[in-house]
């Protein structure tokens, strides 16, 4: 038994329509029209399928197809339809439509699962004009609460409650999101990988074990202002150089860590960022990913004992400050082995990676066996309207994904 | 026959009551409140002296104790009285009352010198808000005419040309300017150094034989942007780490150079600027100050040539526009001699020195024999409230000018 490509090709072309600038990007976030519009046509989808729709109070949208009753429970399946501005056709969208191929192959072979297998489609992922990503999962297991949410506005001015209501939910729902939680044995999220690991290695699939612990530092470094002239190499205090130092020192700490941990110095503001003063101060921030705390802690702390080293030498001060310490999530091993299990049936090579940026499946693990299935993406590509995936890799990503639900619903009570 | 430190000191301090801020700083430009007071002030001074006060049509001040007829032309002193914002008691002001205080020590010992010998506070030299630095030293040395000058205004739409109106100028006296350069034998200015290297080698006054050039690229890095969470390491053409190699080598290629050159990097911009974003792009501009063209495109280029492997290993783009290519100006050596001659009649240890900023001796030096005398700058600090020089070296500085004013009468036709 396997997904229909074509069919889920058609489907992928269908729903990039809806947003669709005129570079070829796509721009859906919640709420706007465009995505009022995809929100019509996959509830008039899932009912086409004979699934029972359901919209919770956070407005994510739920397909619900019958088990035969032999075991309780649901086995979840999906992502977000949402984009970010001027994205792609693959991020969050290829999750929610494979996952609808796959219940349509159930359906053409008349299988019926043991447990109730349910699709979802989560209410903003993306960052948003509300501030709040994975609005919809954090939401669902009860992160985000309706006294968080109920006087939030996007910056026109709209109300979230507003949209909510809209869209078929409301803050008045969302006690039966929380008593929905017991309900959920499982989760399996596909997505494609949004970097170049599996490119690299050739492998068109992972199973996804971790998602990431994010550590931001607000860093200041403070050298002396100086005229750019009269000041001689030998006595200056360039804040400039003294970062560049410290932003190389982070590069070749990470490159040379044993893990996959990564290191990104993003934000870089020079003060007084004029062409003829030497710089007196830079604030940067240093952001640290790593599987394991541990990891994080570890790295973070290499760099900033080298600094320390460059502080010394070019008597500069350096102050930081920690503004993000986002803890790693262990994803369900034994869904993992439901994973893998189904790429060794299908003969597909298949690696375990961690997921270097946050999704839904993070928030969902609390109350769920999660787990998630990269996709391999061309050239590491995503939030922009190059992002791809090949027609194959995702064929293969979708057999076993659906083999992979057939061995969670055998192993799971 | 010395100069009497204590009358200029009261002199000093008496000045910087004009524009002084609550911190101790000094707001003073050129056609401020402030600037208006201290013009009213510097000429009755000047006509109490017995002088014969001209203002010309850049608002320059000047002021002419007569010769005794022997020798044709004029000696003439002195500096600009107006400041940055912000900024300190003694650039420019020092060079202007340090030749009041010579004028007087003449009057004093009843000495006429053989050439007539002129003070002279020039307009605007600091950077103002009419975007025209060293303006009335520019206009008095026909660099600036009355078609660049006629429709210039400041940020809140005054009128230049008003402003020089009020000061006892206008554009109509600017032929009367050129006509005077025949009359000027040789220009003096005396001005703090600015800089570290008097204080480094203990050495009170400098004599200044060349102003430096400035060279300015407008440089951009491109990269790639991506996510910082997905995108691995080894996977990344990081703009910012890119341009943290090029400013390093520039300082080390900088600091290595064998002559008193200096390179800064002072405006430097990252783009997308997100802590989650690896930077694609960062635009920054590469400065180089030497003393001799040679110096200046020769420490560009090998800074250039190191940057080529930086661009070539991080497989990054790298765009160089030149915006700036200002020659050095070499100073009068007769001039120079004449205060080296004077330091060693008075028994004071001198250094000869280039100047790391533009001044306005730069351009008296396109229409007549010109040098400078430097004073010690404490830490080298400028522009700012705590700039400052001791009474000590100031009075040795004031008396080796005075000695090189009368060798000068002595050796000039």
């Amino acid at each position: 038994m396997n997904i229909s490509i074509k069919r889920l090709q058609n489907d992928i072309e269908k729903y990039a329509r809806y947003g669709k600038e005129p570079n070829s990007g796509i721009t859906r976030p919640s709420f706007s029209e465009a995505d009022f519009e995809v929100r019509d046509l996959f509830i008039d989808e899932l009912k086409q399928l004979g699934l029972e729709v359901k919209v919770d109070g956070a407005s994510n949208i739920w397909g619900l197809m019958k088990g035969n009753g032999q075991k309780k429970g649901t086995i979840v399946i999906g992502s977000h339809l949402d984009t970010v501005p001027n994205g792609g056709k693959y991020d969050g969208a290829l999750g929610v439509l494979v996952a609808k191929e796959i219940i349509r192959t159930l359906k053409d072979h008349n299988i019926i699962l043991n447990h109730e297998l349910e699709i979802v489609s989560f209410t903003a992922e993306e960052p948003n004009d509300f501030n709040l990503s994975t609005m919809g999962s954090r939401s669902f297991t009860g992160k985000l609460l309706p006294e968080h949410l109920m006087d939030v506005t996007d910056s026109k001015g709209t109300r979230l409650t507003d949209c909510f209501k809209k869209a078929g939910g409301g803050l008045d729902h969302f006690p039966e999101m929380v008593q929905a939680h017991k309900d959920k044995k499982a989760f399996i999220e596909l997505h494609i990988e949004q970097g170049k690991r599996l490119e690299q290695q050739n492998i068109s699939v992972a199973s996804v074990n971790k998602i990431v612990g994010i550590y931001r530092d607000q860093v200041t470094v403070i050298g002396e202002a100086n005229h750019a002239g009269t000041t001689m190499m030998e006595h200056r205090f360039d804040a400039l150089t003294a970062a560049a130092e410290m932003v190389l020192v982070a590069e070749k700490i990470a490159r040379e860590d044993v893990k996959d941990t990564v290191c990104t110095i993003g934000k870089f503001n020079v003060f007084p960022n004029a062409a003829n003063i030497i710089p007196g101060r830079v604030e940067f921030i240093l952001e640290v990913r790593g599987e394991t705390e541990e990891d994080i802690q570890r790295l973070a702390a290499n760099i900033k004992e080298e600094w320390k080293k460059i502080k010394k030498a070019r008597k500069v001060n350096v102050k930081e400050r920690n503004i993000l310490n986002q803890k790693p999530v262990h994803l369900d091993m034994d869904i993992v082995a439901s994973i893998e299990k189904a790429a060794q049936e299908h003969d597909v090579p298949i690696v375990r990676l961690a997921s270097m940026a946050g999704h839904d499946a993070s928030h969902m693990a609390d109350i769920s066996k999660t787990a998630m299935i990269f996709v391999k993406s061309i050239n590491g590509k995503s939030h922009c309207p190059e992002e791809y995936s090949t027609p194959d890799d995702i064929e293969i990503a979708g057999n076993v994904m659906l083999q992979a639900i057939l061995n969670v619903d055998e192993q799971l009570d």
